[in-house]
């Protein structure tokens, strides 16, 4: 079966109403045009909480225990602002961290930007499922997901204990 | 009002009198010529301190919890001796890593020289307060200055709460 | 005197003789080749583990702790599969992180294949040990290691508190 994917917009803003998700609908809309590369990945729900940390800790969980996503795509929250605590909340919550991960969506997103280095997105395994914190402006999106497509089919593989997936390269 | 900063030589050497402070008053010396790029940033304290976690956390807690600083640069005690211990003082302190910052850092000092690969240094928020770990070599600080003015003012500014500075690039 | 040095190849199918290891002996070949920039390091003892923490530690710490070992070496075990764990081991051990050998690491891995940010490796520093966590592929030790000997000497002798190798650049 493909891999199941679920996207969390974290904003104040949008989650009190006060103004449109942009973000979200970006990433999914990356994600089904990304859905061959990804081995036939399908976003199977989206939500949207405000910038704290147990809200956010709560949708991880239930979306990695009991929905046993494949991956977890946040957006938002990852900056310097006293509200921002996305990868706090991430890194409370995984169990193995990826760090791999975070240096190419730094590398790629500094190309774009200077302002990328502003990031503190966090990213890691928590059970079997991959949590990967992404900066909340749309674009940004795009370019972090172009940054992981060449492995994270192997990554989401490997994760199901695939271990033909090792092949390609033996990590 | 500008950013107030605050610069702590971690040096035993230094702080036992056995030798000058060579990247102190390099350090205040850059902040200075950067002082319109960094938002009218003024550096109000200077110490030093011997390697030594219980002082490098005093110092970093005072600074960030009674005098408020938006910016503490801590300069030496990162490499790979017995006595480098200031990463660690730095991380048991701040509350949120902030590891674009040290990824750029480290992406600009290699191009100097492969030796900043034996830099160790953090980086993150504790309050209202950034606090980023330098190499004691004068000539590093000076590059990881550079490495970082085309977005620490738009840091500091985010972690005051402003939220136009979001604008330029949403993170 | 020179370095000592240790290799852990961490793998269920090698430890359970269901496959040869092809990476301890790489490893081994590529330090042997190395030992003259390394400082005259001379490989001292090699290890097979299974993907389990805590034989992966325990081979960790009585290295580290009782033979005094200048380096460690771990082969394998960083990626994504639920068996993949040697990151965690390591961390669980280490006192002090050391990640600009991992920036560089990774930084010249990826260069080989994008395959490369799937690696979670970890090092760091136990008393007078360096750890370093290496992928298991044959190839890729060999990769890590070319992008470590530029300062990886200097490590090693900064550990033993050599201050004057603190000169070519003071961290
Ligand atoms: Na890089």
């Amino acid at each position: 079966a493909g891999f199941r994917v679920a996207v969390l917009t974290v904003s104040d803003t949008v989650a009190s109403g006060a103004g449109p998700d942009r973000s979200g609908p970006r990433a999914v809309s990356v994600l089904n045009s990304s859905s061959e590369r990804l081995g036939g990945a399908q976003v199977i729900a989206t939500a949207v909480v405000p910038d704290e940390v147990s809200k956010i800790r709560d949708a991880l969980k239930r979306w990695s225990d009991f929905d046993k996503v494949d991956l977890i795509l946040t957006l938002g929250g990852t900056g310097f602002t006293p509200r921002d605590v996305t990868p706090e909340a991430t890194k409370s919550v995984i169990e193995k961290e990826t760090p791999g991960l975070l240096y190419v969506m730094m590398q790629e997103s500094l190309k774009v930007t200077p302002f990328a280095m502003l990031s503190r997105s966090a990213a890691g395994i928590r059970g079997s499922t991959l949590i990967i914190n992404m900066p909340g402006n749309p674009n940004a999106v795009a370019e972090c997901m172009e940054a992981l497509l060449p492995a994270l089919k192997h990554a989401l593989k490997q994760m199901r204990g695939d271990k033909r997936e090792k092949h390609p390269r033996h990590v």
